[in-house]
């Protein structure tokens, strides 16, 4: 992990993360102090689920044959049903859901510009790899909400991961073309690097002084985000 | 609609369609008798839907706004619950959804990729277009299916309908820019040649001999459905 920071450090200009041995020795903060307000959490996460929608259906519209079009509808579903849950949560709030997630949607676009697969297999695997950092930042942060939301968002994100069924896909893709497993490690690790900016940025960062603060809070957090991904890249049989 | 209909014949090569006059003495008979075999319906149906699916991703990815794109994912979802409806009927059948629907994939691709809109707006418009045409279609189509299947498709047909809801966003797109609506007349005629001609090849036409006779007994059924796509342009303030 130490060897993966210095190179994305270099390469992709992630957030400042030191090294294991500093990091062990840095103060272990919750992630949940660095929770955003309520409606900017809740504009960001949809933005996110949205996002994540688009890709699936990217990965829908690619598919090389029916039945894979068919078995990603449901990872589809699923992002959008995580998706209505966190708009309902804005509409609860007393808020319009369109006018909340407009002020962060350009965030994320940069970002889905930025991980769009050049192939079925790479759009797929954005979508597993993308998505399973992004929940997992998102499910951390929601314990920072007030009670009420951070139960009902955690709940909406927790039932409506398309984790399995996408991790199933892909790795009966990887099975038909083994030969594609370096480019798709290689891919991998671009996507995580882009993945770390975009989770970054829902975190407030009012002031330069608050940022470098905000970068020592969430190293222990990305640490486990990034063993959370490597476990993911390892069920496939690739390098993270 | 007599002169919507030899436009049409000239344009699209829509299936042979008679005049108003010659199809008043025509013998009425019901579109169930021309319902397919149970998984042959399902399996283009679900394609059906599938493209609907695509249409309305697209139409997502394209929105202007963030409350849009927001707004049309409620009408993906919907089309996705029919879906899913659709292929676990084909599984309740004994079937494997994937090997159903691949038999009939092409024909819809090829209908896919001819209704997809120039801009936005004509997008929208194909979903509306086109999936309200379908959706009537398959309606008519499963009180031919066996009593059980018959009943839980026509449901979930019912039930997931998204033409209100595409009716509302169009209605405001057009609203935002009114200079665009003689254009999208021309192109709501095109969809809805190009709809007839993908409904038609959902029925089974064994032989040229049997292929005739479907286009008389199917006539009384498209003035049916043409008179409510009339209605669905003029609810618009568009004309058919």
């Amino acid at each position: 992990m130490v060897t993966w920071f210095s190179f994305s450090r270099k390469r992709l200009e992630v957030p400042r993360l030191r090294s294991r041995s500093e990091s062990d020795s840095a103060t272990k903060v919750e992630l949940k102090e660095l929770t955003p307000e309520l409606l900017v959490y809740l504009g960001k996460a949809a933005c996110l689920q949205l996002a994540a929608f688009e890709q699936l259906s990217v990965a829908v519209a690619t598919a090389p044959t029916a039945g894979a079009k068919e078995r990603i509808t449901r990872a589809a579903s699923l992002t959008l049903a995580a998706q209505h849950g966190l708009t309902a949560e804005i509409s609860r709030a007393g808020a319009t859901p369109g006018e909340v997630m407009e002020r962060y949607s350009h965030v994320v676009e940069d970002f889905s510009n930025r991980v769009v697969g050049n192939t079925w297999t790479e759009t797929l695997m954005s979508c597993y790899i993308t998505n399973g950092f992004i929940n997992d930042f998102l499910e951390r942060l929601a314990t920072g909400l007030p009670a009420g939301p951070a139960e009902r968002v955690s709940a909406v994100l927790v039932a409506n991961s398309a984790a399995d069924l996408l991790a199933v896909e892909l790795a009966a893709a990887l099975d038909a073309s083994p030969e594609s497993s370096s480019r798709l490690a290689m891919w991998g690790r671009r996507l995580v690097g882009d993945t770390m900016l975009v989770t970054r940025s829902v975190l407030e960062t009012p002031s330069p002084a608050d940022s470098a603060e905000t970068d020592d809070r969430i190293e222990p957090i990305f640490n486990e985000l990034i063993a959370a991904h490597t476990r993911r890249m390892d069920a496939l049989g690739l390098t993270a």
